[in-house]
């Protein structure tokens, strides 16, 4: 499989990647029915640690088995499949070499008492399960920022030299942050600089809604129209290197079909790098997420 | 890209590796235009090594550049490429995620004065490169054996942790074996067995002759009719656990392209699974190398 | 399954053991057949790597799949199962559970240059492929002992603080001795002492002969009548420890099955505790060699 | 290029360091147009993780690059470039050996709900990032000032053990410090004498005002005139073992041209080293950036 | 300094290192007055472990002092100086800066009894003294040529690690080889090919005669002539991965002027990336060897 122009111009943003590391992100990027475009879907599935099995699968029980989310993102045809330890031990002999996956290394839960995570994988489990890469969640604004950070940082440097990528949620989260500005612009586009700034070869966020939460910051987004989702999504991924980092988006809480769609067209028409994606998905039933899934493939080669 | 049932019977008779040596196998046996038939073709380049650069670059000159193997070995479709690590880290980069890299870690050379090798690469620069495996070559009846043994003990126990497979090349040689019987069948079966035993994901051995080396073993094969190369291909790939093991063959010195190809024949129907081979097409222009290797494929398929 | 007053007895023997090695050892002692009674039958397959293949395995193919060795153990009801890397790593996973194992961890073979092993699996290898013990050949006598006994102590004492246990084979080759004094009574008595010495929790030692070897010996051994095996038996039962540690003998080469019933009968009748016994078992078809272990099995339990 | 007796005599004070040390240093003074005066400008951009993308960048968007940043750099011949990771793995392959650069190894940011800063690097990374130095925060004044004092020591003994130099930056805050008294000249020099203390080869603090913060300082300052900022930078730069070590001076906040003119004047005048100016120079566009720099290098060479 | 195409030209054929390796090879490819050419000079003095003091220095006592050699390799404007672990002690903080250096961390003597080296310098030697570079000999064909290979495996490994790159002086020497086979092309060819394979950054051989040694490549030369140097200097570097490597030649022993300027030239009209020139330098007077540098210097700048 020879790499596509597009790929190898990726790929090189990361000059100071060894070739393991490299060839890791090819396989995501040359991998299932956007590989070679440039454009990815991720299929993450660590609800059940943060929302409880019930509130993720009995929708769809099928999902309660770790297999179905495997065949699920295989058969259509995603980039990659992210998951915490448990599951990936569960099927990553079965589906050993059929779709590269993301150890997520760290994870919260619905009664947490503290706005962090618990480191519950390591670099040599993702080696040992044979993954692309590792996730790690980074929470802006919480009292445990600085010690998540020297997590990933410690994580991040012993991934990178076994050749193991890194892909950062960053997920801005507590402190002075109000409920609305988690979500604000000027927020998302400063926690996917963070995760960039710490070395994020992959940078996961969501998708921005159009306040300004930062007194500070408003000058800087005043007389610039921000209504519309791309040009928001073209903030994000500029506040990424100006692009020479992977950004993709989460959709957030499951709903209805066509609002997946039009995020999946705005992150594209923003020069965005693609989707995760998981409720939306794994909540349907099988035929309806092949479905969804199909159409977003569509709309990130731009036959949509 | 889904496992073939084949595949995936393969990779169950590595029952106790961990899913990232499995991810690895799998890589390398669902690459190229054999991938799924549980056949492979290695191009190995370690002559310069073994022989010097002119012995085996000067008939085709295009071939001193590391690029030219990579190349060679994608665009013939072949399973992995497999070198030391100069040229390993002169062109892994380029090459990222395009085809599978087997990291041959020790190496000898014309001038050497004793039956050994050096060791030239490790698991690190494995990781760090990206490869899918490690190659080791051992000199069963040298007197360095057991060293060397102990050295692939060692890499392999460290690799198989990490989720690199390991690949033996077994060449019976020195002490008191003669130099007819290095190639002698009862010989090559049990240098394939050693690979075995020492835990070889893929074990890679030269097609023996009818010859019987051993005095103690001449009785076990009288009464057998060992003038088919097929059979004792068999005979070898039995003695690597009977069949539970990938057994490959090296085509040895640049010869005929009919002999090569009927070597593949006998392979197959041998149920071997497939061949290394080097000389006989990087010394061939690259047109000739391209359509000898198109035809070997076809051969593996069962097409000639 | 509670442990009887027989194996209690042979446990507290091993007074210094932690509670890992003792739970090893007892479940070699309960398992299979003569479970419970104090005695037991190994089965070794490590011949492939000490004479090749096709002279351990050609007489009956089927024994060239490392499965059909696990079978005929667990199918005869057998106490333990002992192999090299390569052939645990095949049916580790399979068969987990079902039989304990004796990973060996050093091999020779016929090519050999010096009376010497390779180190070729390790305690880690052991734990990850849930050996009982780890087994090792010393060869008092030859040039290289002080190393192979250095090389035991340190895999020893890594085995032990992880409860793993140890057996040794210990096989008198090389230096002063001659052919015939490598079986002589004095001899066979001075190796199991030296194994006891080393710290092993299992002797393995050949069946001795009448012969004495050594002049300086001669002298404790004159006035004896020794042409009674099972004397001699409880001549080198004596010498580990009085009986405070477990002693087997191998059958050696591939006899009549009345002389193979006879060794057993001495064994027992000399207070060994068993036999480990390889090629008269798999070099036979599996009917016989059940119909064989099951009269071993008989005679053990002092039924024959 | 032979090194100048001016950057001769200031390496000299470093009389401790290693070679190694010394060569980085020298690298840094013998850098761009100011390369041998003992004077140097940085260009630190660490404002993304400080105040956020959109108040760094948007008022000149080119800077959302981070080789915009080295080329600025390079082009305006200044004399290092200092940096988080992320940015510096962005570029340090493209601009290898056209500029020393400074690992920023801890950063704060807007959010922070403590007076701290999360390690976002290691030595380990500037080695394999070709750094000549890395860079620290401390925050003299806060609670976390002794851990942040035990971090740095930490990584400035491995950095100085393999030839990185340690540059610290010292903003008192937190605590009992006023608001003013962060910028008190009092508080200025004591900030900087703690960097000094804990083994800094360069130290990087605020132009100090003429404020005096702490009673039991005051009467030192009583009777001298502190109106002259040059009197305030000589005072600084006593304080760093008067003047055996380097200090260079931040310009703050984004301000008019020939404030910050000025300032260089002053921190010439009063034997400072030079100047660390972000925000003045990256928030411009870059021709009158590079105007600018222009002027500061004229400044410092004494022509202006 | 902006590194110039032809420099980047070289950087990027060096694909899998890391930014630090890149950086210290840049600073010797911007070295001095041949800066930016792509061609280099080195000045190595470890003559006094091959020859001892009085055979080395007495014919120009200057040269007793190490900082004699700094300060040579510095005024003729030298791209690196090349020593063992003593004068580069004895130099590196007086000339910190001034000069890329290489640690030449194995040695010989007159008075060796084998065909080897002792490791006499480390990595951290490397790193605390500032060197851009460590060297290393092996003598393929030697009896030690395999333990040369895995120290050098191993130095080398951990010097890419830390961004310090490896030049490997490759001298063919002992077994079987004849003392004009040292010399013949195909066995220099050979040699280069070697230390490239090893994963060497910087070949240094010597400049082959067009003597063939190997009766097995003799057919491989013959029918080409081999009589001019350029030629013979195009094939080693052709064997070095067909000019992905630096290659650089030594001039041997001290020899005329001329001479020594008409190998420059044809080291440059073959493709050869420059000198390592030593004994024709320091064994004259300064002023005289500052000359025939300055010459030198013109004739890879093509001027002569």
């Amino acid at each position: 499989m020879s790499i596509t122009p597009t790929v190898k111009a990726i790929l090189a943003n990361y000059e100071s990647d060894n070739p393991g590391v490299k060839t890791n992100l090819a396989r995501i990027l040359m991998q299932g029915r956007l590989g070679g475009t440039g454009k990815l879907i991720i299929l993450p599935v660590d609800q059940g640690f943060e929302h409880g099995p019930a509130r993720s699968f009995s929708v769809n029980p099928d999902a309660y088995d770790p297999h179905y989310h495997y065949q699920l993102a295989i058969d259509a045809g995603l980039s990659a499949y992210a998951a915490p330890l448990g599951p990936l031990e569960a099927g990553a002999a079965t589906f050993a070499g059929q779709i590269p996956t993301i150890l997520k290394v760290n994870s919260s839960n619905s009664w947490a008492t503290s706005i962090d995570q618990a480191v519950t994988g390591t670099v040599d489990d993702a080696l040992r399960l044979g993954c692309a890469a590792i996730g790690f969640t980074i929470y802006p604004g919480s009292d445990n920022i600085f010690e998540m950070m020297e997590e990933i940082r410690e994580m991040s440097a012993e991934a990178k030299a076994v050749g193991i990528a890194t892909v950062i949620w960053s997920y801005p989260r507590g402190g002075n942050l109000s409920k609305d500005g988690e979500l604000a612009l000027d927020v998302g586009a400063y926690a996917a600089h963070m995760a960039t700034l710490l070395g994020a070869h992959i940078i996961k966020v969501k998708l921005p809604s159009a306040n300004i939460e930062q007194k500070e910051a408003k000058a800087m987004y005043e007389g610039s129209d921000w209504s519309a989702q791309a040009d928001r999504v073209r903030h994000v991924v500029q506040s990424c290197f100006a692009g020479r980092r992977i950004v993709v988006f989460s959709g957030g809480a499951a709903k209805g079909a066509d609002a997946v769609y039009q995020d999946a067209r705005d992150i594209r028409d923003g020069g965005g790098n693609g989707s995760i994606i998981g409720r939306n998905t794994f909540q349907r039933p099988r035929d309806e997420a092949l479905a969804m899934l199909d159409k977003l493939v569509g709309i990130y080669k731009g036959e949509d």
